[in-house]
């Protein structure tokens, strides 16, 4: 009965057709690797907005065009 | 000084007074089983898109359609 | 198909039987209010050393001891 | 950039090479369906005791045994 | 490799500026403290409606009116 | 009243002094760029396994040895 939760930026559109295929990935993977039920299995997909998101001490953006140079 | 956070899925309009009756229950609830302060006790309800929320290996509308058949 | 998580401190010995009765209660206040499947109802309950628990810009028992003089 | 939280009980000894499959597993999958740099993706697993987790308003354990009925 | 998520209520118009500040400052302190990587560090912020925040038994702005009386 | 939560590897003993340089620095940092109330802060650090940390599509120790080379 796991519970994954998987946080994203928000942004290029992200179609509902993408968010099945994570869903279904994640939860055969938890099956396949630990016979867990996928009927049990839950998935919960967050989108964060770009300003909401830091790495390398940086909002996102920042970061992605700090590492371009 | 508990920390609760419910995520249910975004729909059907969850009015103001259903979310202030989730955090009086909870907060309630951890008082009279554990003995918890309210005045320290926080619960925050994420409300979740339909697409985003995954059981079964599918998305949760057609989770749902599938167990009516 | 809610999640609930609920983060507590590490102490006092909490029972089976509280753990228990945590998530019957809040599995029927969101069947209540929100008119969940409790079947599909997912109550994950995270016990935290007090040590790594800060409110007041304090550790826990700090907080508690200043707040009692 | 994801991040992503993987909730399982914990039982059944869980080998760090699980662990690391789940990691791999989940990194690749935001790589394929999202085109996600898996040099920017976090994975962190959380192992629960099974009085902590909770389903169908019964600690899992209970649950697990109700529905064999 | 640190994950640090902060959740504040959705008020006041929150800039990119005082995000930025909220990622630096996370990041720094966690250097500072532990030593840990700037460039492995993610900080997340959620916004989080008013409605869906609750501490004292009740959602935030009554909890405030009534603290002011 | 912002939640804050810190996750690190289980790592070269973090001692209670260093938990309570990251509360009282997250508590403070909320309060001076967001104007927070610090006694309504709350920080939850939790300490994860190195097996159970993932990034780079491996396990942190596996990531680490891989950047050294």
């Amino acid at each position: 009965m796991p519970y994954v939760n998987i946080k994203i930026t928000r942004e290029g559109n992200v179609t509902a057709a993408q968010k099945a295929s994570l869903i279904k990935g994640t939860t055969e993977l938890l099956r396949d690797v630990l016979g867990k039920d996928p009927n049990t299995t839950m998935v919960v997909i967050d989108e964060v907005d770009l300003d909401n998101w830091g790495i390398g001490a940086l909002p996102a953006l920042e970061f992605r065009a700090q590492r371009q140079k």
